[in-house]
């Protein structure tokens, strides 16, 4: 049983109350208020980045980019927004990322025609390069559901599909935990994602098995902080508006 | 050691590889495709609430809510928001939840003189009544740390300080997990919460420690699904566009 | 803030303390004591098996067990212990598990004369067939560290080496939590494991990051309740004193 | 979709298999080795202490705990035990803990007559001052089940009752994971324990829901390291063989 001294305070109260209230200290509600630290202040401008976010693509050039295998990102600028190349290949972040909060707007053709699908507007964001959240037009477009937008890529079925039509821009908005490894390799804690597609939660907090396989499952290999990677799915997918912060 | 039998398939591949591919049940992609369940479609039109979300106000009346102590909701209903009456109490929905997502737009006065810290635009939304998702007018207005806005009071300083100006229009988007408990009584998992203010993390799936209290410790008591309960703190908050979804 | 309804009783209490003790509800220590449900009664012998167990081995016969290809299990029984037929091939239960608690005492060969690294000694017990704690005379035997005894094989090193000199009994108490999957067959929580070596804890609540793999990365497959298994492994590992407790 | 030179190697693998396997790095078992850090070697004698502990008590003398208000023990030491002096308040640990592994073996009074319930050898095991292991003799003794032996007092109902009869020595081993506080005081990740009671899981990975309290809610303060606390609750409750390892 516990001890005596820990029955507690309120125990011992005396009248009268109010005058108990100023007179104990146990009932200030002072004692668990807590000054510091303090929080910087983030500017949040509406349809803006915040002021705190590393902007990777803001609407004019590829210079947070670099090609899959080095060299200037290979894809396109045009009106604010820059779209993928089919056959040149991804594109990375020079930066590398570990923790992080991502915000990606992008948008898959119009034209559908002839697609479907896996083949309809296949693009993937790869956190630290190997897990994949996956971008496809999921919109009246049947395909397998571990491998339609906002899955994690033959992982995780998203919780509801929250797609728009083609031709419109969509949102991820991502909170990304990066894996942690042992010193011996081992896995000490996976890969864990939030991600609410165009506001709606579609991944909660899901855990990652290991890297995305196109065949078999699975696995985990130990790796640092490394770069956000978009893919070239043979799909001209827009991308717009791009900014992360580091958690 | 492990067992020769777990070895792996691809000891035994024999060429050409084209071939393997193709004869190698191991190595098809169609074997990690998962085609169901089906996840539900939601429409997400711009601006708008999901099509899949409870709406718990859409701007015309506070029929889904009502007073802290029963009867209808006291507050006044204008131009697509509502707003806070001082005196009048708090309301609670009339609708219990558990696990929820939860989107929720508010507003401070724009008048702030003679109303400092604590005093100045202090609302609150409780999730399942007892656990305090902090509002305040926390732009350029010191106050401790963990009770100003976006805090979870008097428990969890946010991240960083993602305030508007009075007057402006802010955001919460909230992703909630309500405390299990056993039959005995006992916590199994804390709740947890996960927190966008202005579309910029603040609470990254934060442990609670028990329900809010203004003096002394938190702590958990047993409880079900309950209602979503604002807070009448004095000032003249406004609210819009408050929807939520069952997770 | 906190509702004012929230401020807590004991602003009320009035005097006399004692009184106040015996008439406030809130101070009836009674309150909370929980009486039901009233945890099952087991039996704890020293030395012997929890009466709750399910015994795996008692000392006589390997009835639990069967041979890794179906049929009798091929290994020798003698003076309460079991020892592994060097190319016989492993065993298994014939039941099948998911989370458990198993004690097991093991013993590697006295004589290690040419036997060094991974050939002293080595056998495995694998939890749910595929997953495994690994067996072998670690005492003055380098070998990789995630290969040694209390190794999650190739996954995890133990935190401590708590080996016994060979030809002498050493005990495993294993905490064991199944991988969950869902029904799309993703994972949903990864394995974990708790083990004590000669009661010296070693693996605290360890995450597996799949099926123990002698090539390349561990991965995960779906799976329900299955066997344990125990490796042949070309040494003369025995056995004894092994029960499990279904969680 | 996962990016083509993901596919991985396996498709590329050409005959004959046996050479493959010595000529792709791949497919090298030795890849996959760790073989750093060492893990430290610990001797494990039966029925003593591990070598890297800390004997909390050894048989001789209670050199390693003080007086709960200060000063020298005042339980007395006989045939290689100790007892509680009933009346002389509790003792605690010199040396301050965290996360610890932590073995005790405990009796309670032969003599049960006239004492019931919480009234028949009670003691208690407080992790860090203020988290409570129940001890009690609870065989054939009902009370609440949530203060019997092996509860987390007041806060978790053990998995079964694994009691020895009064006047024999029984078991506690436990993995203590201490709670976690930011900067700001608020609470990162709960306590958590794991019981084996005389061999026997009676608490698996239990959150504990804050400190112990004998009336009202449990609830979390900040704190560090702190003693291991043994109460006197008036009952001649003896302990022997008392070992920490600090984790």
């Amino acid at each position: 049983m516990t001890r005596p001294v820990l029955m507690g305070t309120c125990l011992l109260i005396a009248a009268p109350a109010f005058a108990q209230a100023q007179n104990d200290p146990s009932r200030d509600p002072a004692k668990t208020e807590v000054w510091k630290p303090v929080p910087a202040a983030v500017a949040t401008p509406s349809g803006a980045s915040p002021s705190d976010a590393v902007v990777l693509f803001g609407g004019k050039d590829l210079s947070a980019w670099e090609g899959e295998q080095g060299g200037k990102a290979p894809w396109t600028v045009a009106d604010g927004a820059f779209t993928v190349v089919p056959g040149s290949k991804g594109i990375r972040t020079k930066q590398r990322f570990c923790d992080i909060q991502l915000h990606v707007e992008w948008r898959t053709p119009t034209e559908t025609k002839g697609f479907d699908g896996q083949h309809r507007g296949n693009s993937g964001i790869f956190l630290q390069e190997v897990y994949e959240l996956q971008v496809l037009d999921s919109y009246n477009n049947p395909t397998y559901s571990n491998g339609q937008a906002a899955s994690i890529y033959k992982q995780s079925i998203p919780l509801v599909n929250a797609s728009r039509a083609p031709g419109e821009w969509q949102v991820y908005d991502v909170i990304w935990k990066a894996p942690r490894f042992s010193d011996g390799g081992g896995l000490v804690s996976p890969a864990r994602i939030t991600v609410l597609h165009n506001g709606v939660l579609v991944q909660n907090d899901t855990v990652l098995s290991g890297k995305t396989e196109y065949i078999g499952a699975p696995s985990y290999s130990p790796h640092g902080c490394a770069p956000i990677y978009l893919q070239d799915h043979d799909s001209k997918v827009s991308y717009r508006n791009i900014w992360v912060r580091e958690l």
